[in-house]
């Protein structure tokens, strides 16, 4: 397997990350803010509280570290409207998922279909959907659009996917990485292209950026689904077991029923099929889950997608933002300790 | 005020404007189905099934016809396209109104929600979204991507607002044409200006058909939101005095509130607030509707804009694109009779 680039230790805490780029990440805040306050009242105070509702900025933050990788640079306004374009399309996946979901909370809070209920949600979902994609177009790129757009399309399609294999146990392990591929790094692997390709950077390293982006994502989605298994509501603001109970299939359960025997499977099959896990009948499933290690498995599969990402930054000269990057990767799996 | 082009009664039915152009709608339907057809199974039931359930494809034949209006010319691939874009968009809204809505049926058939579910339907809403801007995007012309997502943005700011007045009687008839205008003159008017711009007219006349369409969407909105008071809903699909018990406010429920007494007013805004209408305190409404002549007045606001709309074609030559326009603008009246 190839080798990744060297580390240096320059950052050593995630706050460390975002107070370097704290300048540009303000930008961010800045361009969003000013498209949401041009917009009626509802999509300002809907727009404003899921978007200050404790997100890590990390697609922003990602976008703006990419630009800078090929040599210092200016940030310039061109990554900046990249970042922003990005994260409203993500908000919009989250008031939209929300639904979706009936959630209850995000991040310890009240979601926003709590407050001011789907309909809102799913119309200034909508609303900033156009404006992202409004935000992109602004670049005057249509190479910059097509993969834009692209990541929208890749983004549905893998949630459309996922919600034809609810609770449906012909489900394996190729489905899901298709999915979490398209629901979730499509999006990220999208953000570091075009970032690459604001940048300037010749269409080799856009591509190496695309990869980086597409095993990081890939990586953070396992992660969070393992977390489902093992996360502390508390910090999380998740419920453990919610995927089981919502009848989503995930690659520790995945790999718990290529394991287990006859009978065990049946217990599972049972919970998925009905949604109705009781606290006992979730404990035991746990036990299963640390006796077959299937959350080592997962995070195994996470870190292999976290080394597969870092040799992408070969690359690049060695700087302060390649160390950034290589942090970040370690960071997606770290978070759950 | 000015005088509209004069009719020759070339189309004397419905039937005969959508047979005078079946060729190039064909190509829409054709290029909407390659579209779905290359997406998931989900996707592509949900998109088929709400893109065959009846809708008349009102927008792009206007596109179409609007495309030949200065002089006779090849239709081209670039109206196909846009038609195509503009219906994706306009079925994204339907999937997203309906799940908005609760609604049970559409055109009197089972709504998409009810046979897959909301999540499916905003998912593939927004799937469908994201194919028609990518859509818009393959004619590379960002003056065409501009006025498209301006219509995307207008849209959902409209509905957004209506949102805010739910069961609010500070509601005027400026916020009425304000909201009308938005949520679905805007998309109508963007349809046809685009139209002008693909087939490479005049800045003035792509402006005449923007207005042309804007006068005719609103129109149309206001003869809906009249029918839901007068309709019949075995040919509607509509359920009589549905806004009411929605708590939607429209035109015809406006003139009455400001034209009855105060005990009358009271029975009014009782059931608006409440969302509570017997079927004898609606029939009292529609009776009170029929004293103050409020059906008529806001039809009479539909024919004004009607004509307002019609007097934007005096400076296309007469052609039997014209007459099919000049037809399409009253068929919007009279489709209630």
């Amino acid at each position: 397997m190839a080798k990744s680039p060297p580390e240096t230790g320059f950052f050593q805490t995630r706050q460390q990350v975002w107070e370097h780029y704290q300048h540009p990440l303000q930008q961010v805040e800045d361009r969003i803010s000013k498209t949401l306050d041009s917009q009626g009242h509802l999509i300002a105070n809907i727009g404003k509280y899921i978007l200050n509702g404790g997100g890590k900025r990390i697609r922003p933050l990602l976008a703006i570290i990419a630009s800078n990788l090929d040599g210092e640079r200016n940030f310039g306004e061109a990554v900046i409207l990249i970042a922003s374009a990005v994260e409203l399309i993500h908000t919009t996946s989250l008031l939209h998922d929300d639904v979706i979901d009936d959630a209850v909370k995000r991040r310890n809070k009240d979601s926003a279909r709590i407050i001011w209920g789907n309909k809102a949600s799913i119309l200034v979902g909508d609303h900033l959907y156009a404006q992202g994609v409004s935000i992109a177009e602004s670049l005057r790129d249509h190479a910059i659009n097509d993969i834009f757009l692209e990541a929208c399309r890749l983004m549905t399609e893998g949630e459309t996917l996922q919600l034809t294999y609810h609770r449906n146990l012909d489900f394996t392990e190729e489905i899901y990485f298709r999915i979490i591929k398209c629901k979730t790094a499509a999006l990220i692997s999208a953000t570091c292209r075009l970032s690459g390709m604001v940048a300037k950077m010749e269409p080799e390293k856009q591509e190496m950026l695309a990869q980086f982006g597409l095993q990081l994502g890939s990586a953070y989605q396992i992660v969070d689904d393992a977390l489902d298994y093992i996360g502390n509501s508390q910090i999380w603001g998740k419920f453990l077991g919610k995927d089981l109970r919502d009848g989503e299939i995930t690659l520790p359960l995945l790999h718990l029923l290529s394991r287990c025997g006859k009978e065990e499977r049946k217990k599972v099959e049972e919970a998925l099929r009905t949604g109705k896990v009781s606290h006992k009948a979730l404990l035991q499933i746990l036990n299963l889950m640390r006796q077959y290690k299937s959350i080592e498995y997962s995070m195994n599969k996470a870190r292999e997608s976290v080394e597969a990402a870092k040799v992408n930054l070969c690359s690049f000269p060695d700087s302060i933002h390649r160390q950034a990057l290589l942090y970040l990767a370690n960071y997606v799996i770290l978070r759950d300790h």
